[in-house]
């Protein structure tokens, strides 16, 4: 192989972040190309992504997934197996793992959520997003931990986001009324038509979002699947119906928790509700990851799961649409491709 | 029968409150002796209740129970059936229902907990107490809520007190660690002594409160049976082991909840370490009675399950016992002995 000479250009982290990421944290570099161990394999990236739990993983607070300094972006990647020495894998093929912001990086099975993925079943570019883990994070935050019954009231936020957009859409498979939250009227109006929800509430230009949201959800709220927490999840608590769930998959309305800002008290409502809130991260799910990928697959191809994209070309455009991520500037799953995707039709 | 011409010694609420309750809100009255509809039956109070919740019940906020300002004030009470118009119930037997702070109540199946109560089993007063509503509310809360494994640690607020203790006891007999936070150092000798917690924090008086916890729960927490909620709830959730339960069954901790005061954000906390919390009222459980009650009477019979009890003699009694309650002076179930127990042996 050639590749022992080649380079292996990656975006390195040069600085954690204290509030909300910003492009100069990062810089780019040049570095070889790593050697596969025993059971691993050797990627040349074709997609890598753009995070929100980004914000966490560079952050100077301790994450389940911190990355050093000087060290190259953790990152989710598919692209093309170049080496392998994992038993079932064979150069050619294509895989999902955690490969980081750069060229050729490793995978491995104790990756979660690392697979072969078939292009034929659907883009590439989605095991990154609706048919991969933002699609099995929907799936298992909402089904495991809403358990959502037909004829409830699911309201979500960030509701056009890729993870949103999905929770939206398998709620309504399920039977159940679906409203969304999300900033400005360009967002929701994409929750209207492009996701299928009934009601769409625009957060940033509402006049009163309690009276908003009241009106979007006259009978009260079944299940919220928080991606944001904050003063949004302070305002829902109070439409939450008896026995109501909560999904906690997300913070991102909180710039930063150093030190833990102040909110409403909700131990009275919870009380007097018999609410159910519950912290998800979706890789405790790893074990049961296909489970979910069938089913996504199967309301793909009949046509009842779409999902929005939003992709930067040229691996140095990471860190300015992590960036943007955080402004709300993205309008799908954030993703960057690092080379031309050899499987793309038309 | 003689009843009809007979008086009811009544206490009234005469006044919602707006903080705690204090004994002024109530006045005694007498009133008739009431006539039980079809499938009801007329009850001789012998124990009558001093609850927690009640502070809720009176308060100007819309709450589950609310008594109305002239009414007799709601509780719930043991006594003597005088007259049956309930298939399987006649007079002589005796009764748990909702029969409140007077001579004579009526008592209805609908009523959650109402049942026939067996003196022989236990005496007839911890049918308002660990052998009632208050152990099915440390069973199904601890046990359906909370689901602690063996070996797990379970810190319990109100440690010493009738849920509390009765959490504690269940706990340890489930092989769990159990560690009580109590206010004072009778209270936390209590839990260690005659409810066998393994630790017990003194929130009164500990220099620094999360210290403390963390010395007595050195590998953290994964139960929390919270009665209080507020700056201990604040304290505590930092010290929750990843996939922890936290049981929200009252929140003594905050005097007024209108305005709704303002805390430490928990979601964050409940992201990274998959906390799970949850509202919890026991009436919510009333079919399945039954299956705590004989679980906490085996474990009475043998030992396993000991309770304090707080009896004040007198029906005049209970504004005051009352108000002591939220002041934290009574030292185990506080109840009123409307008139001498017929039962009691010894």
């Amino acid at each position: 192989m050639t590749l022992r000479n080649a380079t292996n250009r990656q975006i390195v982290l040069r600085k954690r972040a204290t509030a909300l990421p910003t492009s100069d944290l990062f810089e780019p570099t040049v570095g070889g190309v790593p050697t596969p161990g025993e059971g691993e394999v050797l990627v040349h990236n074709i997609y890598v992504s753009i995070d929100t739990g980004m914000k966490g993983w560079i952050s100077t607070a301790t994450n389940y997934a911190s990355v050093e300094t000087g060290a190259v972006m953790n990152s989710f990647g598919v692209g093309e197996v170049v080496e392998s020495r994992l038993p079932g894998i064979a150069p050619g093929d294509f895989v999902f793992g955690h490969t980081g912001w750069q060229e050729f990086g490793i995978a491995r099975p104790a990756q979660a959520g690392f697979r072969k993925v078939d292009p034929v079943r659907g883009p590439l570019s989605t095991a990154l997003g609706a048919l991969g883990h933002i699609g099995v994070t929907a799936y298992f935050g909402l089904l495991d931990i809403g358990q959502p019954r037909a004829g409830e009231t699911v309201l979500v936020s960030t509701a056009a986001g890729a993870v949103g957009s999905a929770v939206g859409q398998i709620a309504k498979i399920k039977g159940c009324r679906t409203v969304g939250i999300a900033g400005g009227p360009a967002k929701t109006a994409l929750c209207r038509e492009a996701f299928g929800y009934d009601a769409a509430v625009d957060y940033k230009n509402a006049a009163d979002l309690g009276a908003a949201l009241r009106a979007a959800c006259p009978d009260g709220v079944d299940v919220f699947y928080d991606n944001v927490g904050g003063r949004i999840l302070d305002t829902v608590i109070g439409l939450m119906r008896v026995g109501g769930r909560i999904v906690v998959c997300g913070t991102a309305g909180t710039e930063s928790w150093n030190p833990p800002p102040t909110g409403m008290r909700l131990e009275r409502a919870m009380l007097v509700n018999r609410l159910r809130m519950q912290g998800f991260i979706v890789f405790d799910y790893k074990d049961r990851n296909n489970e979910a990928l069938e089913e996504l697959y199967r309301w793909y191809a009949e046509g009842r799961l779409v999902y929005r994209e939003d992709i930067g070309d040229g691996l140095e455009q990471a860190p300015y649409k992590l960036a943007g991520l955080y402004r709300g500037e993205n309008t799908g799953r954030a993703l960057v491709r690092v080379r031309p995707d050899p499987t793309a039709r038309g």
